[in-house]
């Protein structure tokens, strides 16, 4: 891949690569959290690359393709569709295509993406087979202030001389996706416009699931010259069965420059009646058309702006990190706006197919302090709201594996409740992602203090939840205890084991908080809990009985003479090797090794006692936490993205400076380095959420106990300082960790009390 | 499914069916081990079937089809071809197309395989739209004596007057296979041939494994009446792109009979050479053609005799049973003929498509030994020879999985020898199918007494299976004994467990019988094992010391305070429910239950610890046996069509003779009475095998220790007497079980000792 620039605001690739096309289309990607766009050219590209512009909550159900079908695989996988492109401006200069693969030479080409103000540009002389030489330069957004808005600037200049330019900005439903299962069609095109006076649209509906999509564009095109600027009318607009487009002719002198400003409408039938869905994006396309370009592009600065006085990062004394961070911070704000309880995040975001663009329990695990950290309460919220919204089909989800009475199960991967995974270890096994569920209730509650969530909301989940470790348990006589068999841990490179500590823990700890919860109801909110009573079917007595019980005698597998709680049952008749042992030419080991010798290996691919650990932190002692750190990490070849942060946050807290500081590097560039050959896929979104935990949790020390805050430095050497923003029940707060120590400012907001290097201070606003 | 006849030699089916076309077509199959034909109708037919025509040998690498890839599986699957259609006659009735399905009306349906003498007849009137009525006789035969020739005798007669017949006999090359995982074909077809004499032939070769394969016919066409037989000019041949066909017109007064008699060559390139293989097939069926079809039935009915002389069963006092195992010896016949080690024995035979035609360990656990007591020695060793000759093979799979130094391990699912299956917990996981190669390797010479086998051939592949296993063991230190992690027993209803016991004590038994078998190499036949060393690059004193330490402190799981061994670790932490407990609803639980769900289950699909004590009879007494057996048969769930039959053999040597009984009618009937609604896709021929066994080691008591075979008979209630032939070293004997006790005949052959019921007789010839 081609080396960035290192900057502080900018991810900048100053060379033409033609050989990493995909992967700048994904590094470069925008979006504003209702789409995305991959840094596709406008212009056509016959070589290499990915086309891919994605909607948020537009999913088709693809037919499930499966090696050996197992009982309870879901049918049909849904996935996030690539969507009408509404990039595509066709160049021809004299008569000839402008294409950068075919072309004779590409000269000065930059891209550049501004993450400041969420801008992508991009700036080249090209040198075509007929000796037409032009400069071009093009830059667009996604609108963050209007989220159906899209714009684009496209600029070509002649310099060899007086040229024919032709420019067809369109916009073309015929898309595909690169990761159909049967090579189905998604779209079907229901109706295709363009007039000559620059306007275009297409209305697409997905198969089966009957979403609509429209693109539309106004476009307006003016010839600069010394004199000034002449506006240029369209010579045509045609329309094809998928796309619709218009032509614009120019002559050019020497020096002379014709600008296209494409001004686009994006609009789906999640936010518009069905039979509306093109008139809402041709309205969107022409308010923005009035609005201008200039207008347009302030409020994206403004909005950018605000999003970054609410949640920027900066470190001192190390630009690479610098920009890390910030690209990992705009990311995840592309990707999710929080205002919409149908929507999630998917691992890829908008930036490529692979994983289907469904929902994890990253999103719980890992997504969730970021949003809560970064926004009002009502962001967060949705997340948890799309889970709730979704527990009639996580109960349909456990009644397929022989669940019932309210039991629910949530999905290993989906887009609408359903699960979309059929990999029976994972789908039926990995089921700690439903302890998530409920642990993102308590992570919610425990920062917000929304006190109305649980009895509103939360209470339904972590009873189908709790209904669900309650029946999936089976009691031991051997070992006295209740026993969950049959598991796949966070660690996936062990499946199918009995008893994984971190399964049985959180199992615990949920049916544990479901019967306090309940007690909690049942005392402060009795008619609330008498709703729920009679709308859950709740045997409040016989439910919350069995629910202490098995809570209180769940099986822990733990090391004898030791604090190391163990893995898994078993886990010591393997050999203990660690990491280290492992000769560099079979690492990765998924990439080497077959699945049988990676499972009974010792080898653990992200934290999973560990994962207990930073999810249960007040419950064990510093030196039982250091001991199970320096058993597992060792073990740990970190394989899965999720797995550094973790260990950072650990090490972090653990005193092992330099270790968190590994950690946090092996996540914070995965992207930008491209460590794993993969960005072109689309870049870890979820991950991204990781490393900002990694900064925030890790060296800031951040949690927050009994309403209050607490802060704890730990600045890496290779830091001068390091400076983040929290948001915290209306406060807006910002941490400044230097060498010295921790330093905790009240922006704005009421005063508050905070813990910081773990003394108990009462923050004033600033001046 | 249409009711079956009972008869003891027949397979009758006595009405039209038409729902249940594609299940009497896997029943009445016909093969002679080199190809095998289902029972499909000559004429047309538009309603549901299954066409299907499988060559032995013959197979295509169909791309892999996976949900989810993991490193090492196969990228191709090997599967059978559904071949060149040989049977085609078209009829056509006064223009009218003959076709049942779309016939007026269907009248004295009957089809009949004749199993004495291995042919299929089926007999009907038919009505057709037109208001024609004839009535048609067709015979067909794959011959054993010839085994590329096939021959069909098809007469049509008029009896509704006065009638235009047409008979258009055809080969056609125009075949797929239902199962292709990308829709590929799988042959394209190298030349068509046809002429006005009758004759016609196709020749196809296979896409990238470039087999050849050809079918030519012959054809006499003669029409029957009150003054004798006219024969029949051919008006046309006619070639299209896949098929060649002739046509014969005929007008037929009433009562007047057309025969049509269509002699065929089958040939391929595995027994002649690229570019003689059409010419093969047409000398084949012209020497057929010149033989006559008199001659050839002739042949048929000797060959059939000859295969009964060696290997009926007789059981007196139940027709039904009588007819169920006399249909399972002849489709073990028709499907192995034991003449080339390239061969072997799929699940479904040449009777359907499904497991791609391939060899499982099913071949040396349960096949074998229904062939080394049917048939001489070179015919099992036939079975062993494919195994010695995928060596290679078998070492690259092992290599594919991490393993060196020679070690071999053995595909789950084959053609060729390169592992076609990719589940991991199947392909990867398990592994004991490696312990079977060398058990039947000590199986083939326990029985034969072939002392030169194991220099010859045995020992490589000993030698390479102990190698795999002294590789795959680890030392537990918890256990301070040698593990095998990570493995999926017989019993798959469990994956990916730690120390399956079954597993670890074939393990341990192959390691054992590697040291004893080098040791006596070495000792015995110096020179031999001189050559072995330097073949096979054995070090002998480190390779034989590891082996006996790793053999000698092999974990084993056992029941504290019991002699039950226990199938894997951690298997009391199971609810310990029965099978009994299961409500029919949920039964077969793997149609009803979700893979997890069944896997944290007691409950045993096939034996698993008790296929051990079924290999390993000597290794443990008569009580450990009984409180094994009556711990685990009552968890079993039976759901593999090769459980019943070991739990047969084990009750009856418990003296638990009802219980064999109900475990052999499990097996027996399993496809004549379609237990599983699955016969359409065909029939479970290894399982057949296990049915043998039931009755020949089950209710026969049949084993040879020391060089001597033993009886001991367990007669049915059911029955009057049961009656069976043993081939042993030369010898033929008669074993027959009264009421009364076991009486053994030696019918031919030397003097040789037996024991019987216990005691050892010295047998003299029969008068």
């Amino acid at each position: 891949m081609s080396k960035l620039v290192n900057d502080p605001w900018c991810l900048i690739e100053s060379a033409w690569n033609p050989e990493s096309v995909r992967a700048s289309e994904s590094l470069f990607s925008i979006g504003n959290g209702r789409f995305g766009q991959r840094a596709n050219f406008e212009e056509h590209y016959s070589g290499d690359s990915h086309q891919g512009s994605y909607l948020a909550g537009i999913y088709y159900p693809d037919k499930t393709r499966v090696g050996w079908w197992k009982n309870g695989y879901p049918d049909y996988f849904a996935k996030v569709l690539n969507a009408t492109n509404w990039i595509s401006i066709d160049v021809h200069v004299n008569g000839e295509r402008l294409d950068l693969h075919a072309a004779r030479e590409v000269r000065h080409f930059s891209r550049l993406l501004d993450m400041r103000d969420g801008i992508l540009k991009r700036t080249f002389e090209v040198e075509l087979q007929n000796g037409a030489v032009i400069a071009v330069e093009a830059q667009r957004f996604c609108s963050m202030h209007r989220p159906e808005t899209a714009v684009i600037r496209y600029a070509v200049t002649a310099i060899s001389g007086s040229m024919e330019v032709e420019l067809c900005p369109a916009i073309d439903g015929d898309v595909k996706n690169e990761d159909s299962n049967w090579d189905d069609a998604f779209w079907k095109t229901l109706s295709v416009e363009s007039n000559s006076a620059g306007s275009a649209g297409v209305l697409n509906q997905t198969e089966k699931t009957a979403f609509e999509s429209a693109a539309a564009m106004r476009t307006s095109v003016h010839k600069l010259h010394s004199g000034g600027a002449d506006a240029i009318s369209a010579s045509s607009g045609t329309s094809s069965a998928h796309a619709g487009f218009c032509s614009f002719q120019v002559a050019l002198e020497n020096d002379e420059t014709v600008v296209l400003e494409k001004f686009v409408g994006i609009t789906t039938s999640l936010h518009h009646a069905h039979g509306q869905v093109l008139d809402a994006a041709k309205a969107v396309a022409a308010s923005a058309f009035l609005a201008t370009h200039a207008v347009l592009l302030d409020e994206q600065q403004k909005a950018w702006q605000s999003i970054w006085s609410r949640g920027d990062i900066v470190i001192d004394g190390d630009v690479s990190a610098q920009q890390a961070i910030r690209f990992n911070v705009f990311h995840l704000n592309q990707t999710y706006r929080g205002d919409d309880p149908r929507l999630n995040i998917g691992p890829k975001g908008f930036t490529g197919e692979k994983y289907g663009g469904a929902s994890y329990w990253d999103t719980e695990a890992y997504c969730l302090p970021f949003f809560l950290a970064g926004h009002e309460a009502a962001v967060p919220k949705q997340l948890l709201l799309y889970r709730y919204h979704h527990l009639g089909r996580a109960i349909e989800n456990a009644e397929k594996l022989g669940f019932s009475c309210g039991a629910a199960l949530y999905p290993m991967v989906t887009m609408n409740g359903e699960e979309c995974h059929n990999e029976w270890e994972i789908t039926f096994e990995e089921i700690h992602r439903n302890g998530a569920m409920v642990y993102a209730i308590w992570n919610y509650i425990n920062y917000t203090g929304d006190q109305t969530y649980m009895a509103d909301h939360g209470f339904a989940v972590v009873l189908g939840v709790a209904r669900f470790w309650a029946q999936r348990v089976q009691w031991s006589e051997p070992k006295q205890a209740y026993v969950i068999l049959g598991v796949t841990g966070p660690n996936e490179y062990e499946n199918n084991v009995n008893n994984n500590w971190y399964t049985n823990y959180l199992a615990a700890w949920c049916l544990h908080y479901a019967a306090s919860t309940a007690e909690a109801l049942m005392k402060n909110q009795p008619q609330e809990w008498d709703r729920l009573v009679n709308a859950y079917d709740v045997n409040a007595a016989g439910e919350i009985a069995r629910w202490k019980t098995v809570s209180s005698a769940m099986f822990q597998p733990q090391l004898e003479n030791t604090r190391v709680l163990l893995q898994q049952d078993g886990f010591m008749d393997k050999e203990q090797l660690q990491a280290s042992d492992l000769p560099s030419s079979q690492r990765p080991i998924n990439q080497h090794w077959s699945w049988d010798r990676i499972l009974r290996s010792v080898f653990i691919k992200q934290a999973d006692v560990l994962q207990g650990f930073y999810f249960f932190q007040d419950d064990f002692d510093q030196e039982t936490l250091e001991e199970n750190y320096a058993f597992y990490e060792p073990k740990t070849v970190h394989e899965s993205s999720l797995s550094p942060c973790v260990h950072a946050i650990l090490a972090a807290k653990l005193g092992r400076k330099d270790e968190a500081y590994v950690h946090y590097l092996r996540t914070a560039r995965l992207d930008l380095d491209d460590y794993n050959k993969e960005v072109y896929q689309g870049l870890h979104i979820t991950s991204m959420a990781g490393t900002w935990l990694s900064v925030v949790e890790g060296f800031g020390g951040f949690r927050v106990r009994d309403g209050i805050p607490e802060f704890k430095g730990v600045l890496p050497e290779a830091w001068r300082s390091l400076q983040f923003l929290v948001h915290f029940r209306g406060r807006q707060l910002e941490i400044r960790i230097e060498p010295a120590g921790t330093l905790v400012t009240l922006l704005h907001g009421d005063p508050l009390q905070v813990k910081v290097d773990g003394e108990l201070r009462s923050l004033q606003p600033a001046a």
